[in-house]
């Protein structure tokens, strides 16, 4: 079903899988392609053309199920089943992610911290423990880990991905602002937080042209 | 010349400056679109048809200037110019924000902080000023801001950037996880980091169509 889905489509899937939480959240049980369109600033068309690309949901002039789709979505984006996750560094980054509510409530569970900093190792951040990055490997043979997130600075990065990798770790969230070399048998998604921030200078500097 | 840039060559500029950056940093001076196309998983001929899509830097045969080439994508993202930030929320995101090292390198500038935490407001976070979000437009009546960073929960979000645009404010990036309302002539760009993590989750459980 998703095998036909393009790169565009699956970078709108996640916005489709927001909206519809907060369409749910608010009590709405169903929605049209034009009112979908209107929050998600696009053509009631191209909603349809989405929503049928992903599994055939259109349901022109009824409108469409907002659980139902966002059950069906949630499924395509891998919600249904829940994530160990780890945390590498647990500065201010590092603590925004552990702290951030919709991710546990999503199944990514963080499970542990590892920092190298006195004061932080041997503590808890809420109910995580934090532990010394030299336990990495033996925490990662004792504990399934999905997800590794990496909140550390660039320069350390490489390093921990690579025993990450050795110690059987395939997924990577990335927030070092740097675009780290890893086996095909990775995944490496990266946060890369002054790309965004250059798109809004950008965006700002050709003013005339943004939407 | 920007004006027949298409979007997907605008998200991948921040990568370019990225890479020629930390090219510069390493002491190279001329690269081949071979070579760069390596580094970024582009194809030699797409690194040339961007690179001539923004400014006809062509050198096929000679490679580019590393230096020349960063300077002109800088230009083109509006890094040529200093920007006057201010950071709505205290907390591990704004915080991680105002410490980033690359955004006051790059002519990012947090001014000031504001929170509404009594342990907070009227501390330093490092150089930079914390208010309480009352005096917000009090500072702005007072200071040319042309960013203002939202890293505060999702339902003050919406009431601030009223707040900041009746106060002039006309450009926005937004670390709320929701898609906030806004005038057309306001620009907002968002960090959505559930979004991020969900193309993770996307492509673990679709691995086998993985990069």
């Amino acid at each position: 079903m998703a095998g036909h889905v393009s790169d565009a489509v699956i970078r709108r899937l996640p916005g489709y899988y927001r909206h519809l939480r907060e369409l749910e959240a608010a009590g709405v049980t169903s929605i049209s392609s034009q009112e979908l369109g209107e929050r998600m600033h696009l053509t009631p068309s191209q909603i349809r053309q989405d929503i049928n690309c992903f599994g055939g949901f259109g349901r022109q002039g009824y409108g469409y199920k907002v659980s139902e789709l966002k059950g069906h979505i949630g499924e395509i984006l891998g919600l249904t089943k829940e994530h160990q996750v780890i945390i590498l560094g647990a500065g201010n980054i590092g603590c925004a992610v552990a702290r951030y509510p919709t991710f546990s409530r999503e199944g990514f569970k963080t499970i542990a911290m590892f920092d190298v900093t006195e004061d932080k190792v041997g503590t808890r951040m809420g109910d995580i423990p934090v532990y010394h990055m030299d336990e990495l490997e033996k925490f990662l043979a004792a504990h399934p880990v999905d997800i590794a997130v990496l909140a550390l600075p660039k320069r350390y990065a490489q390093d921990t991905l690579q025993r990450l990798y050795d110690s059987g770790v395939r997924a990577i969230w990335n927030f070092a602002p740097t675009d780290l070399q890893h086996p095909d048998d990775m995944l490496v998604v990266n946060v890369h937080l002054m790309d965004s921030l250059q798109q809004l200078s950008y965006r700002m500097a050709h003013r005339e042209n943004a939407e």
